[in-house]
């Protein structure tokens, strides 16, 4: 009796621990290495001008906000607005993580961005926030905002 | 023996409970409704030109990215960054929340904010993300980022 006492309890420990466990957990320090990874990927993509493999990183539901335009839902127009900035002559990103928490299948980073002419000149540089979220076995962009550091005249 | 045992076992269950449950778990409707009063609160105290109240909704380590500057610290900064809005002629701000999740004791928030003239005149338009912190009995804006909506010229 009090053995099955002793099994009860240790049933209840594990039935606890699952539903207490989040589904998806992975130490901080990993994450911010996938998402550098990521990051990684993101600006070997634009280099070679593929918008279409940046838009895949991005998560089934992701939206992206950038500046001078409304909220942008959707892969083929995530693309759409990663070819516009190629199409605006630029032709590298380089991507620079500040900061990586996660929580559970979510994380979110803070960054510096720098967008690169042809000849190396500088286009933009500012600093952004994206929410990644985890989907199957990869970070997704999910939410992605940015803007730019540097001073334009007053309208 | 046996007994000690369960007793070990439902020790066991306790210790292993408090590490796995959050340190802080809320549902995410609630969290959203303690948000947008939240930014009911940051509307009044702009519309009262109260930098100081702004700032003061911030986490201790409060990051701010507002565009055409580097990153903001530190709530004298943060404070700084409200007044120049106000200084120029920024009245009031108008928040609306679009999404909100929650992950213990940290949630994104999104949304579109509006900011008007003395008239009521739209000054701009835009959106924003914000990493919000529970400290204490509040929650914090933690990191905040938002970019215009209007088209501006091209430089």
């Amino acid at each position: 009796m009090l053995k099955m006492t002793a099994y009860s309890v240790a049933f209840a420990v594990a039935t606890l621990l699952v539903f207490a466990e989040p589904a998806f957990a992975q130490k901080s320090g990993d994450v911010r290495a996938d998402i550098e990874k990521a990051n990684q990927a993101f600006a070997a993509a634009f280099a070679k001008g593929d918008a279409a493999a940046i838009a895949a990183m991005y998560s089934a539901d992701a939206q992206v906000f950038p500046p001078n335009s409304d909220a942008i839902t959707g892969a083929a127009a995530i693309q759409k607005v990663w070819q516009g900035a190629m199409g605006m002559g630029v032709k590298s990103v380089k991507l620079q993580t500040t900061e990586v928490e996660a929580h559970g299948a979510m994380a979110h980073e803070v960054g510096n961005y720098t967008m690169l002419a042809a000849d190396g000149k500088e286009i933009d540089r500012g600093k952004y926030l994206v929410i990644w979220k985890r989907e199957g076995n990869a970070w997704k962009l999910h939410r992605d905002i940015w803007n730019t550091s540097t001073r334009t005249p007053a309208k």
